[in-house]
């Protein structure tokens, strides 16, 4: 694997390893994943490569699934080692994919095993990893203290009584931090039967009667007043489209009664709802002082057939467009800003053709003295999260706002061992920034530029997330 | 023209060299273009370079048009001579478009001549090209054969006899597969006066009465069985916009009756059609073991005024774009996928915006297990069929799904000289693939890579279309 | 700053260099800018660098704004000297965007000054350059002088006496030309109340009654009569979207009545009274000679609160997306095109996702013998006006146009510094094709390449815009 997965890995000029060497030993504030908190809590230990690398690992499963491998190999009742055989023969044919960097990234960096994983030698590398995992020093908590993670923002339920993280702040032993994020997607999907769901669990956690739209919210508030003495610094909403529609009190509390009494809800009271809803968190959000991240462009669950079978989160998902996007996306931040509530907020398009959309959106609402940057374009999402869509973020970027003050990278994962997201991304930011001075787009000024790759890579998100 | 059309052409890095090397030799499945099967099947010989390259050329017309030229000289009644003097001086002007790759690639890889086509030197080009094309290796098959063609795929109507396929088949002294495309456009286009001309056509060649829309696809499909018995392997749909909404049989029989009756139809009306139609057709293809090509996002014969003087496919044609094609796209393959009618799929985006969405969407359809990639992003089609067109398409499809799988190249071409778009398209990947390895994102495995473009220039083809 | 903004500025290649060389001297033709002939005519002096730099610039205002600065010192009262420490010190915040650029280039271009500006050297920068803009050589007219500019197209409202332009013209001393430009904006925007302040000044300034819209073309034309007797060679049209729908006379009549008697116009009505009044227009520009330019795709005022606070074009609009684009363009262009009323037409789009849509779509209307690329795909606008943005519309004309004939670069500027952006289109230009010449893609011919540089920079425009 010479010439690959090595010291210079991505980094084809002198400026970029210069670059890199500021930045690769910055710890890591991983401000949005999904990595389970009763995993770190219980500080899990996994046994065997299968179960730390390929379980709800949705991105490998698409790949396999486009290999031609059986289901049975994927989601289904195979064996682990079966399973990763499978994936092993798989890995090759991943060449040109992010998977393979990825791949051979965790290898090396968490198993130091340094061969390109194929079907020939898929066992050894099987029983090396599983060897190591068998370790204490291969716990969850390890691997996130040799991450250098300093803090971790998980993806919690409103509802949820945030337990886990409880346990995880009494722990002496483990002082990274690990904090919930307000994620009310149930409580938004007015359309979908979990709403319902929601409504009950929020009523019990919170011990109100919800029978109106208003009483909903303030319900919903005393959660954001818990999670926020929790340590919560982020909410997070994953929105099929950006919604935006003009509405009345009134309507609102309307379209909620009809959805409490099980009325059918029109398309155009769906959005007046969910714009409504939106308005109201973020103001909340706002005076709390936290930063809201939307999450807009994925349909999901296109395969009926096999929704049916392995049910959501599978790696049925996809890209989507959003006719009138401008118009929706300045609507929404601008009744916002319109009320004196729009707090921090970080964008996330899925689909890459947006980007200088809302890359020049962002700039419409800069308007709090004192906040670099208030509002965000978030850092290459899902599909984007590979070297060409980091590039296409961080040019977009630069070309509409102030790279300068850009949060930087977060890695979404739900896998533990995905903290080399961060050194991949860091290694493509040295990179392109490298060769903008190389090629004499930047001055070559080492203040400066130490400046920028430093402040994307830790600084930014440290101020812009308050952590200290 | 030292340093342009050469053994490097294209090649910018050692690596590159190394792998056109591999690939450069081997055979061309050219899987869909639109060949005349007359011409083949009589071994048609050119008058003059004027017959062989801008006769039915729409792109070299454009191009014409945008130097000023008049469209005598173009599609009127200039002499052959004068008509290729038009284009010789159009060609200078055309520098950056692929127009001036090809152009210079076809005069050197047919006719040995290796000069800059100018206003100066046409004439000398005219008489040179011109007395090799009467040289009898330069007859329509001896051009194919030199080519290095293993098979052809024409795009036929389902109502055409295939008797010139027939008599192709039947020569001895002419080995190269030549297949029939089953293309019934004229059979969806439900609104258009064409729709009626072809169902009387299909009723008399399949000797049926079609009075219900029940008849109309057992016609269809007789049709199906009669070109799958001559060697079909494809079918192919030019679709303005993916069609997708939700019917019932008993709607789509009603709208089938409207259009008998000449009554109007209306869009949804007509969007449930055509979603009817191709999921009725999907899965007879499936049954077939054929595979299915969608081409869409074209919006044409967009000038009336040089419509109504020169008639289609002449060069008004341009990109178009389709709001909810997320949607629409994943709508219509899960209903194919939910009663198990699927078949291989290869989806031809016109409008390259949408490459990521396309890219992203074929991954959730990958469910047949032994089937490598079944759905396909297709090569960079029409206007995307530029080195930009195809790195990005090679490059999202690297992004989203398998690279290592992807079936390749075609031609889509009118013309005899075309195939060394097979040998442009076959630079221009070993190219990209070169300087990935040179810039350290791909390991220099020699087999790993050596496979990759060998699959992907021939390959892959062979296997999925079940060439043998 | 060694290394940054010198000779070789954004050269990065040997060829590039020498085709800068060609182009470096060749005079400037401005034909689409926002000067004020009020500050040409009056050759007004600037008091210092606030005035001629930040007043009114809101690219620099949006950058200020996301660096956290209040708008005190942007738009509001404080002191021109606080004002630019405020821009100085976000200056090194804009490393990455083009305004670092802009900025560094004007300093050195018009002022010598050699530094990197920042929160250190601000003072230094400030009375150096306001000496110079003491001095009277630093007046309007020497800043264009020396610029080396040949014309200049200013934007004019219709119902302007031009009264400015009268004076220029006058003056002996000042040899360059100052010509209006068209754009009846108020005039096409139906809905909105500047329409009806329009139409009166309209009807003062025609001396004509206004209650039909037949009356209301003939009073435009007139004014597009006296505007070409003034020497104007350009009309200009912001629009949101391009408009398109099918309309009878009678309709239009019934809409502008409506519209006069204050009654509410519909969508509807509103796209087929735009869409007849552009058809109307572009014909009497045809009749004039005139180039028609379409400026589509902002979405304007997007923040309320600001707006209410600063005004309009004040930094808060971005990019739109408009469904059917390609069906309304395609269309709109096509009436023109169908009662022979289609001018030269420079489509711009501010979306660059649209790039390859339009780009392909100009070349369904090049249907004029003897002009060359009659319609033009424009240089980056607005939030495209970067190297990216450049680069993206060079490349994409040359997938689909001919490069050779586009009629290159304008500032779309307020400010008597932005000359210098003509300076950084042609060192992009000179090094991407340059770029392209090494890597073997087009032929080192040095006369083609001199040719195809000199023409964007300056003979195209010369020839098509009928400068002599």
């Amino acid at each position: 694997m010479r010439g690959f997965i090595n010291e210079t890995f991505m980094l084809k000029n002198e400026t970029a390893k210069t670059l890199y060497g500021y930045i690769k030993n910055l710890p890591i504030i991983d401000y949005h994943c999904h990595l389970s908190p009763k995993d770190i809590a219980e500080n899990r230990q996994f046994k065997n490569l299968t179960e730390i690398w390929l379980e709800g690992d949705h991105y490998k499963w698409r790949a396999m699934r486009a290999n031609g491998v059986d289901e049975r190999y994927i989601t289904g009742d195979a064996s682990a080692k079966d399973k990763f055989r499978a994936w092993a023969q798989t890995v090759p044919n991943t060449i040109g994919n992010p998977l393979y960097h990825w791949t051979h990234l965790e290898l090396k960096k968490y198993f130091d095993i340094n061969v390109l994983l194929d079907e020939h030698n898929w066992e050894d590398v099987w029983l090396r990893a599983n060897e190591k995992l068998a370790q204490s020093d291969f716990s969850v908590q390890k691997l996130i203290e040799r991450s250098n993670v300093e803090s971790i923002c998980t993806t919690d339920s409103p509802v949820d009584h945030l337990d886990y993280h409880k346990q995880i702040k009494a722990q002496d032993n483990f002082n990274v931090k690990v904090l919930p994020t307000f994620r009310p997607d149930d409580g938004v999907a007015i359309t979908k039967s979990v709403f319902h769901h929601f409504i009950d669990k929020l009523s019990t956690i919170t011990n109100r009667s919800i029978q109106t739209y208003q009483s909903y919210i303030e319900a919903l508030e005393e959660r954001i007043d818990y999670f926020d003495e929790m340590g919560c610094k982020l909410s997070d909403h994953g929105l099929a489209e950006v919604p935006f529609s003009n509405f009345t009190d009134t309507e609102i509390e309307a379209i909620f009664k009809k959805s409490l009494v099980g009325e059918s809800i029109s398309s155009e009271e769906e959005r007046k709802f969910k714009t409504a809803m939106m308005i109201a968190l973020a103001r909340k959000y706002k005076e709390k002082g936290w930063t809201m991240q939307l999450h807009f462009g994925a349909i999901r669950n296109n395969n009926t057939k096999m929704f049916r079978r392995v049910g959501k989160d599978a790696g049925f998902d996809s890209i989507s467009d959003q006719p009138d996007l401008g118009a929706s996306l300045n609507g929404l931040l601008d009744q916002c800003e319109k009320n004196d509530g729009l707090p921090q907020t970080i964008l996330y398009n899925l689909n890459p053709t947006y980007n200088d959309l809302v890359g020049s959106t962002i700039q419409n609402f800069q308007t709090e003295p004192g906040i670099k940057m208030k509002v965000q374009l978030g850092s290459g999402w899902w599909f984007n999260d590979t070297k060409q869509g980091m590039e296409r973020q961080l040019t977009t970027l630069a070309d509409h706002g102030l790279l300068m003050h850009f949060v930087g990278m977060l890695t979404d994962s739900r896998s533990f061992l995905s903290f080399s997201r961060h050194e991949y991304f860091r290694r493509i930011l040295a990179n392109l920034i490298g060769q903008w001075v190389e090629e004499g787009e930047l001055p070559n000024n080492e203040n400066l530029l130490k400046r920028l790759v430093e402040n994307i890579s830790y600084y930014n998100a440290k101020r812009y997330f308050k952590c200290d």
